[in-house]
């Protein structure tokens, strides 16, 4: 019974790296290393070939009848954050194993060779470096001025790799940039609740949010709040808040668009029950599929910030840490995606990604595709984050029907039908 | 000259403590207790009799023509908050003893005593208890339940008391409730930007605002940045941006009652660029001299915070952690000093005071007046808190006519002319 095989395998991983906190299978650790090493010894017992790259991602190759084209992936991440939970990466891991065990069980000759990936570090959690693992598979990620990252325990990124039995200097001989791939598909959870919300079995992505990141200091003069007249004050915190509710609106304006934006820290100083705050440090997260859009609201907020200094006499320095492009996926890809979930009759809805994935690095590289599933109250990187057995099952379906497209279709290049 | 005599007398207090980063004398520390060694050396040598109370306040006594009459009083205190300014406190303190060396000087007898007072533990900055000296001699503090207050070093207060040489279970000894006493004078640095602005010599002060202090939680739910729809969202940091703007609407509402509030603290949480914050914890000081007032602030804010809610799915807890009652000093002294200011052609405004002073406990067992000296900028508790020699000479002038027109009247009740 293919679910409760689903569950078992799961239930393997989530054994490595558990607490009563949540997952810990940080990038580059003795856990994440068990699991790829379960995720070899599984793979290993389906009769795969099984290498670990210069990145530390695990690529368990099932030949095809003709080996010289290229290669249908498929994979997600074993990583986890710090107290994350069981399904975030893990799910898509686990799908791959399911899709090689069914067509290991069915005989199922495909010509086209299939690779299920483990990828190594998706997560940012311990380096503050995100997906090393798919960037160095894409030829885009370079080792230089990162190596001496440290993890909250001192530990440098060089360090890591040379305990993971990898060398951080070799990282970019894991690029398959100049390979033919025929295509990518990963298995996620959403981590949002749109899904879920809308009763729906799948999202088929078409594109991943990118980033657009600041840092906003709003500077004013910290007085006496029992001796200040109010309006003698320069109040930094007033300041940030008119900030952030304006960031609210800019993002509302552009809620079509699929744009989001976020405060997601202030801190205040001095920060005393008697003190008029002078400084206000916010963190601003603006993230489309759209480019125009998050300039829209860049420019919005951009216009409010410079109404609060003129008129509470604050000064507000902006400083602009990312703004990253998003990432538009190949619409015969999607298309056929739909096309899947049409066929098994499962409901669906095509939708944007906000989080970064693997598979927004893979897009560079080949055609790639985004299958999500529902997970409880859009919950994630927490203990409680939870998909069904079902919702995972019907996933495995379409990401089985999929592949097997690509997979057996006799030509290089074709678009499956 | 007796400007020079002041900046040196206030030169000599300010050696003690004395760093880079501002004034340290701390209440109940050695360099407390140093600058009232000096305090009773420079009382002595006026030929004061100088005693320590059971609360650690120095009072020096120059005898009146009539010593049972009762004693008219003035000071200030010598402690200081962490990194404190040279004039908080310390002005009044120097002007009492300046006080005492022009009537030396002139030779002026009064027929009631002048005690003049450096009071203990004003500041709230070691211990989190503000004047402790003048509650202790208005018969308003209990050493019970805060004996175990402990400083930033785990020093409780009865430790402090003990190697101040005091002993706190007799504090209350040190209170003057049941005995008569004629007046209290307290010159004191503004702490506020009103004199100056106005470009004024002389603030006279006709109530001490009283802080109502909340500490708001705001509940929202932590989700995802990027993954999580605007209108999906329970933003725990724009309810409480929205709860700051109330609070600032609301006291400037009432801006003619004087009444001031701020947002001093909003501390977020989970406080992370990559999601939604979930908790904001708001530390909210209204102050006013007029109770209606503070009540109706109180009533707009909570009128806000049910309304952001209901319309953010938020919970929000308020815990009052003080609703104080403003002191108002009694008319017939204000009036007085009003008097006095005309007659020196001194400029001069009423106005209140929204910081805490000890004159306000003296306020419950004597008549009481508190004269305000412009400082630069309104800065106080800070290195460069700045008054001019001119400025504090002004107030000497007015504390010296002030106290004699009290002090020379002959009888025990009679308001001076």
């Amino acid at each position: 019974m293919s679910i409760r095989r689903i569950e078992q395998t799961l239930h393997q991983f989530n054994k490595i790296g558990y607490s009563e906190d949540g997952m810990n299978r940080l990038a580059y650790t003795k856990s994440e290393r068990k699991a790829k090493e379960l995720f070899k010894e599984l793979c290993e017992s389906e009769n795969l070939r099984v290498r670990m790259d210069h990145a530390g991602n695990m690529i368990a190759r099932r030949e095809g009848v003709n080996p010289t084209l290229p290669p249908v992936l498929t994979g997600s991440h074993l990583d986890t954050v710090i107290n994350g939970g069981k399904y975030d990466g893990t799910v898509g891991v686990v799908a791959a194993i399911e899709l090689i065990r069914r067509l290991n069980e069915q005989q199922i000759q495909t010509n086209h060779p299939i690779e299920i990936i483990s990828f190594a570090a998706e997560e940012s959690s311990r380096f503050g470096l995100a997906t090393i693992g798919s960037k160095s598979m894409a030829g885009n990620f370079k080792p230089r001025n990162v190596e001496n990252l440290k993890d909250k325990n001192g530990i440098n990124l060089e360090d890591a790799f040379f305990h993971a039995g990898l060398n951080l200097s070799q990282v970019e001989e894991a690029s398959r940039k100049n390979e033919t791939i025929k295509a990518f598909f990963e298995v996620h959870i959403e981590q949002g609740p749109v899904l879920e919300r809308e009763q729906l079995d799948i999202g088929v992505v078409t594109g991943i949010a990118a980033p657009t990141r600041l840092k906003v200091t709003v500077k004013g003069k910290a007085s006496h709040s029992g001796t200040t007249p109010m309006d003698f004050r320069n109040d930094a915190f007033l300041g940030a808040s008119e900030i952030g509710l304006a960031v609210e609106r800019a993002a509302k304006a552009e809620a079509d668009n699929g744009t989001v934006a976020t405060v997601g820290d202030c801190t205040i100083a001095p920060g005393a029950m008697n003190v008029v705050p002078d400084t206000a440090e916010m963190k601003i997260d603006i993230r489309s599929v759209d480019m125009e859009s998050k300039q829209k609201v860049m420019k919005y907020v951009k216009d409010a910030i410079k109404n609060v200094e003129r008129k509470r006499g604050l000064s507000v320095h902006s400083e602009l840490l990312t703004n990253d492009e998003p990432v538009i996926l190949k619409q015969h890809v999607t298309s056929s995606i739909l096309q899947t979930c049409e066929q098994l009759s499962v409901s669906y809805r095509e939708m944007a990604s906000g989080a970064g994935h693997d598979a927004m690095n893979m897009a560079r590289i080949c055609p790639t595709g985004l299958i999500f599933i529902p997970c409880r109250n859009g919950l994630s990187h927490h203990k409680d984050e939870f998909s069904s057995l079902d919702a995972i099952g019907i996933a495995c379906d379409v990401l089985e029907k999929e592949v097997l497209k690509w997979a057996l279709s006799a030509n290089r290049n074709a678009i499956p039908k």
